[in-house]
This record gives structure tokens, sequence and C-alpha cells, in this order.
């Protein structure tokens, strides 16, 4: 178990070591660019679409942004276990309710592991987490009963809780995804510009094996290479923090991106007053540039771009912060004042994808019966 | 409109010189690995669940087989159009009703596209048509009516009707995915075992960017690098006479993989008998080494190991490959014999992803309706 006092200091240079250590377990996931995404971003909406799907929240808004974005998509949904926590999970077994990524790390280091799950747990969820060879322990949905079934197992057997999600270690290790993220980019784009150099409109074609699309080289005139910024989803803030630290020193800015509804949007609020623990970190340092947020029904139609667009499985919380590059006002008219005619080539996290084709039908179902 | 008549030959060559031609237009697809797949394709099944999920069809066997595959995924779901497609449409405007990629060449070449759909198109095929900027003119959803709606095109119009799937020059630049196919492959190999070399039990991950997965490496002892076998689903079969072409004098075997259901193994038994016109290049140089189909039941529980563990959208026709590799017991019991210990890397093309979430969602409610 670590202990936080021991933990290598929060900069970028720890997660480039952090990196080194958790090589050995995890992916290096791909970058890639979806032309369909990159236009419609860059595509000022109508008064009227701003008006209908922002519900009224952009009332204000005469004329709407019309910034100039270029998408590179870091596929943690492509990462073990199917989600970024498997960076935190292995550079130090911490965790709250990760339950598979904590259970093929505890396998790897041929550890038993308990894994206390609400009852309603999605049945592939489960199963992966068994697949693993973690004992699963049902409990109630609320985090008493949780906590309860945990206490329980800790004095049968002995085993000792992970600590949570921003736990140092677990920080360092998610950030990891940011420097891979920023150096695929950067590749990317280099090679992008060479293929342009050598032979005129083919340019966006020279790309690597993970090229699938070619807009996001399309119309550059930047002579910087490499990242303006990062989007990324906070759901608990570990990760949002550990790529901002990756980030420290090189002039890329990160945003923290979140669903909008019934105060989810707590760290915003949480980060705007400084008051909340997890974030005093990064509300010290500054080193999130700000937060964005968007409607519940703005997160299920960027979902659906992703599944039927792109053909990639993100989980709904994945798709917060493309949601943000589409329909955030703030967001888009920030990138048109700050990028202008350069535009702003921009990392966005797809965080995960551990999603049962049950629990996408019923989402977009009940969206259809509203 | 291509006159077969002046076509290239149809060989490796022609290929190599049809992905110069498209290079401009298409996508070069990552190729990914995945080791929750290749681990279980490698796994043997019990007797029980061969002859449960088989239906009765392998009720001689004994032993179900043990074969080593190593799988490789070029995900064409990912190529323009969202199917390989694109690669034929762009090397010659041919195609039936491949209504995305027909159109997407039509405005890259700013001419005029008339798509006729059946009326029963689902909505998102229908707006993605749209969006590449085609009128899209519905019809009943018997060919005679698509027929007859097209004819009618064609008089107020003037339009041409593109050509056939197995057009000569459809053929060879559908193939083109099994050149990049290939190529990937045996770098991400030659990586792989270099980092072997290097670092001992940490070759696997040593991979490039596409590197999503470990597996593909663990354990190969084989002395050659490089893909051993190709599978490819086989709808109009130019896709796989294509990379059939792609892998002529390479060694590398190609197999047709197909639905079993209700005569749609007519491909199967065209080859076997030769008797089917689009099948006669293939049929008598033999370039396809054989085919294999599997029930609606095991595409189904393949697509849903895609979706759900490799987070990856492709649709049903797309699964079938993995559905030969995972449960065909003719497959699985010919690559234990053949690789032995060293085992089979095998390609696996993810033929498309042109799937509307309804549709999935229909899929999986009716099985488990029955």
């Amino acid at each position: 178990m670590a202990d936080p006092a021991t933990s290598p200091p929060l900069n970028r240079a720890s997660v480039q070591a952090a990196r080194e250590l958790i090589a050995p377990y995890v992916h290096h996931t791909p970058t890639l660019t979806n032309r369909t995404l990159t236009a419609l971003t860059s595509t000022a909406r109508t008064r009227a679409e701003v008006l209908e799907r922002g519900e009224g929240q952009w009332a204000q808004i005469e004329n709407p942004a019309s910034p100039r974005l270029r998408l590179w998509f870091k596929c943690e949904n492509l990462q073990r276990v199917g989600a970024f926590k498997a960076r935190g999970r292995f550079m130090r077994w911490g965790g709250c309710n990760h339950a598979q990524a904590l259970s093929l790390a505890a396998r790897t280091h041929n550890v038993p592991a308990y894994i206390v799950m609400p009852e309603i747990s999605t049945p592939s969820k489960v199963a992966a987490t068994k697949g693993y060879g973690a004992k699963v322990i049902f409990s109630g949905s609320t985090s008493v009963e949780r906590e309860a079934a945990a206490a329980k197992v800790i004095e049968e057997t002995g085993a000792r809780l992970v600590p949570p999600y921003d736990h140092p270690d677990i920080i360092l290790g998610q950030g990891t995804l940011g420097l891979e993220l920023q150096e695929d980019a950067a590749r990317m784009m280099a090679e992008q510009k060479q293929g342009q150099d050598h032979e005129g409109g083919r340019c966006s074609f020279a790309a690597p094996v993970t090229k699938t699309d070619d807009a996001a080289a399309g119309g550059s005139k930047k002579k910087k290479v490499g990242l303006d910024a990062i989007l990324a989803p906070c759901g608990g803030g570990g990760m949002l923090s550990g790529v901002a630290l990756s980030c420290e020193g090189t002039g890329i800015r990160v945003f923290g991106c979140e669903p909008w509804y019934q105060g989810a949007d707590d760290a915003k609020r949480g980060y705007e007053t400084g008051a909340r623990v997890p974030w005093h970190v990064i509300y010290e340092r500054r080193l999130v540039s700000g937060f964005y947020s968007v409607s519940e029904r703005e997160i299920r139609d960027a979902l659906r771009l992703v599944l039927e667009r792109f053909k990639m499985v993100v989980e709904p919380s994945a798709a917060v912060p493309l949601a943000v590059a589409l329909y955030n006002e703030d967001f888009r008219g920030m990138v048109e004042r700050e990028a202008g005619e350069e535009g702003w080539d921009v990392g966005v996290v797809f965080s995960g994808g551990n999603v049962s084709l049950e629990a996408l039908g019923k989402l977009f179902a009940d969206a259809e019966g509203k």
C-alpha cells in the first residue's frame, strides 16, 4: 500500500517515470483522427440549433461560434480492462470500484482480490471481473451498503482496502496517457506536414497506420507542431489531474469536461472555490485552465456520433469531452477567439469503453421515449 | 465507366498499382490486436459447448480442436464511409447499392450522384448518403423495384449505372487492404521480436501506437515474421478475390468466411463446383484456400465480443471471420494440424461498421426473445 508521503512529487518528470514503471502492464493505445467529427466541430451551428439543443442555455448568443478545431482522439477505450484506469491501478493498486482493473492487477501479481460490486452491476462487468480471477461479493447499491460489505470482507479475510482514486501514484499513472497523446499527435502532425511538402495535396494520406482520417491535417497553417489543448473528462478528478501534470511546462492547455445535470458539475464548483480536497494541487497550481459542462442530451448525441460515425464503443462519460467540443458555446467561442484562423489541435480523451449492449440500447430507447 | 477488357491483369502487381491510385482518397486503416479475442480463439472449447453452440453440427467430434492463433485485425470499419468498399469505389466508380462510398467518390470528383435505396434503409445510412451530397431516391425493397427506380433515374437524367462489385478494378481496389494488413502485421511482429531480444519479457509492449494488446506476440516461436493466413468475409466475393490477389506468391493462405444459414453459403458451393462466374478467376487459380461457414448465433456471439471486449463497432457481416476462428471446428482443427506448436498469425478482416444503434439493439433483443 502506497503512503502518499513517500510518493514522488507531482510533476511532469514523475509522470514520465510512472510511464516506465507501468509500461510492461498497459497498452500504448492508438491516437486516431476522424474527418466527420473534426468537420462537425469546425462548423458553426445555426442559432436555432444552439437554442433548441441548449434548452435555452445560450439564449443570449446572437452568433454561434465558428471555431477551427482539429481533433486527436486518445483511445483509452482500447486500453486493458477497457479504460484508462488500468494505468493508475498498475502504478499502485489503488481504486474504488474499478473492479476489472484491480482484478487484473491482482492476478498479475498473484494476489487474491475481493471485489464488492452493487447487485445492479451490468452482467458483462461482473463476468469480466470474475474472468480476471477475482471473487465478487455483491452488495446494495448505496455507498453505505458497499462499505459495510467491504468491511466484512476485510474482517473475514484480512484483505486490505485499496486507496482511492486521488492517490498521488494513481494520478501519476493515469497521467501517462497524456504523454502518449502529446507525442503521438505531434509525430502524426510532423509526418503529415512532411507529406504536404513532398506531395502537395496528398499530405493528409502520408500518415502511419494509426491514420484513419485526414481532416486533422487539412488546412492547418500552424507553425508549431503539436497539440494546443486537451479535453479530458473529470469523474474522480485523478485522471484529469494526471493529464494536467503531463502537460506541465508544455504550453498545452488542459480543460476538464463534465456532465451538467444534477450537481455532477461539482468539480467545476469545487475548482472555482478551491474547496475540494482532491483538487487542491490542481487548484493551487492552476494546471487545469478551466471546466466546461454539457447536458445529458448533448452527451447522448455525441455518443451516438462516436458509435455510428467513428465506429468506436465508448461509455457515455467518455463522450463528454467531444460533447463539449461540439455543443458548448463557451468553449467554442473561446477557441474561436484564442485560436483564430490557425485553429487548435485538440486532444480528446476517450476515457473508456465499458458499456454493455443492453445499457446502450436502454440509453437510446429511453431518449426516444421522451 | 471501366471496360473490363482494358483493366489491368488480375495479379499482385496490379493490386500494388491500385494502391498508388487510390491512396489520395482512402485511409490506411489501423491493424490492431486484442488479447482477449486471441486468448479465446487459442483455447479449446469443452465438448459440451461445441455441441450446444454448434446445434449438433459437430456431433462427431470427440476432442474439440486446440489451435494456437494470434489474431491481427484489419479495421476497415474505420475506413471512409465505414467500410472497405471505399477502396473499390475510388479505384473505379463501380458499386451496387454501396450508397455512401459512391456518393463520396462522386462528390470528390464533382459529379452528381443519384442513389436508389430501399425505403426500409436505416435512417443513419440515408442521412450519411445525403450528407455526402447525393440525391436519394427511395424504392421498394425487392431488386425488381430497385432496378425499375434506377431505370427511371437514368431515363430522366442521363445518368449512367455504375458497374457491379465483381468488376476487375473494384476487385483490385478492394485488395489493397490485404497489402496494408500484410505489411503492418509483419512490421508489428518485427518490432515485437526486437523488443523481446532487447528486453526479455517486455517484448510485447515495444509496439507502435497501433498496439492495443500484447497477446499476439506472446509465446510465438515462429522463425518467419509475417502472417500465415487471412480470414475475410465473402459477400459479393470482390473483396475476398482482391485480398487473395494481394497474397499471390506470398505463401499466405486466404480463406473465405460466410454465414451458414439459408443458402448464404452459395459462394462455398459456387467455389467448390466452379460454377459461379464471379469466382471464375479465384476458382481456376486456386488463390483462395477454402471456405468456412458459421451460424447466425455464432456471428451474433462474435459480434458481441467485438463490441463489448474489443470496443469496436462492426456490422454483423464483419464479425463472420472472427466467428469462424472462434467456433468453426473444421477451421480450428485444420490450424491445429497445420500450425502445431508454432501456431498461426492470422489476419482477420473487419470489413465494415455501418450498423445503426437501433439495428444492433434489435439484433440482440430478438436473440434474447428466442
